[in-house]
């Protein structure tokens, strides 16, 4: 139910590679990986985002869990496209609920690039279980965060590996979605539960050079949502909204 | 016979992504590409490596094929786990030809993590074709450079992008290996038909400061081994060897 691919052959303590990217989803991701026994490797990305306070977040966030923590640079500013790495491109705020197509903040190949460097890091470190924060509700508009895009990410896992040339290839990694199919609200308590200081993570894409949530762009305003519908008060939330 | 999926819409003019290292197989495929009419867009990587002397040779090569050129710069090193980018493990030279096993310049899911950047590319410019070098027969021993691998990429990049949710997803990129099934002979052959500039391309994996090859490294051999069976002379070859 929470994995994409579910095996039972998990060791306590067996390593795993955990996206991290700081915000509330990744940080409620690596609580459940490090809940459920793994020895959690975290893996960030400086990867020309406007701000680096997500990054600060992700360095605490492992600290706090015990994580071995890698950021990797790299460069996807350099591919263009986005409003998250691309200067040209205004952050949109205040969007109508109702917008559905592909927001401007979607990065082209951003979660398959990840994942791909985060089965990098497995191989090294000789994880087989990757974990990723992405949700398919909220971020209907992405294609990376669909089950589907899961799916095919396992099947060509399993050829791009060592594994595979020794004939381990087929059932070696698993992808784990813990969050996909869960409303922010539902995050937001499964966070609560397992005790996700929240006032650690960053979650905000235009923040104020302090480092203070906008309010308005669509991570912010999500967020509020979640908080919201969970009935917590988030210790981040803007004092203006 | 040529690519890994055909596809008969190819326009003249198409944009193509053209992963591009400067050495003698990308060069090759930049070649092949340009001349089979793709408007070719080159993607580089400065991943690392322990010399620079490959991208200058990308960056040449780019201009010669009027090709737009964009260099990532991505941190494999903070992986580790491979000759090629650990100061801490040395490049092999001369090893036996009969070493089956995965050699130690295999860097942990490189041509996965290339691809995904040659696919975010591709949304942005509008691509459909991404084209990669890679060889089945000199590199056995490197998982993603097997025509499985290669099949199950497509089918991920078909779930990864816009075109997945939009409805297009199923058959709108192809992977182009055109030297998949070439023998290293055949590879230099086919770029000297083309007229690649054997001059302007890089090989080796541990060059002198002043970039020659070392003639020692498992890449010297190899391109040593092509000039050889194809009977011609590489302007590059080491003065020693």
């Amino acid at each position: 139910m929470m994995t994409v691919t579910d095996r039972n052959d998990q060791a306590l303590g067996a390593p795993a590679v955990v996206l991290l990217s700081g915000g509330l989803d990744s940080a409620t991701c690596l609580a459940l990986a490090a809940a459920q026994g793994f020895a959690c490797q975290a893996l960030s990305f400086d990867y020309g985002q406007r701000h680096t306070f997500e990054l600060d977040a992700a360095r605490r966030l492992a600290t706090t869990y015990g994580a071995a923590h890698r950021t990797v640079r790299l460069d996807l500013g350099g591919l263009g496209g986005s409003a998250l790495t691309d200067e040209a491109i205004d952050v949109p705020k205040n969007r109508r609920d109702e917008e559905s197509e592909i927001p401007l903040t979607y990065v082209p190949a951003r979660n398959l690039t990840f994942l791909s460097l985060a089965l990098g890091v497995a191989e090294v470190v000789g994880a087989r279980d990757l974990f990723i924060g992405v949700n398919a509700l909220d971020y209907s508009g992405y294609p990376d965060c669909r089950p589907a895009f899961l799916r095919a990410f396992e099947q060509v896992a399993a050829q791009a590996t060592k594994a595979a040339v020794e004939g381990r290839g087929a059932e070696e990694f698993s992808v784990h979605a813990p969050l996909l199919r869960l409303s922010k609200g539902q995050i937001v308590r499964l966070g609560h539960r397992l005790g996700v200081d929240f006032a650690s993570t960053h979650s905000c894409y235009d923040p104020s050079p302090a480092g203070e949530a906008c309010g308005h762009c669509d991570a912010c305003r999500l967020r509020a949502k979640g908080f919201a519908e969970a009935g917590l008060v988030d210790p981040l939330a803007p004092s203006t909204s």
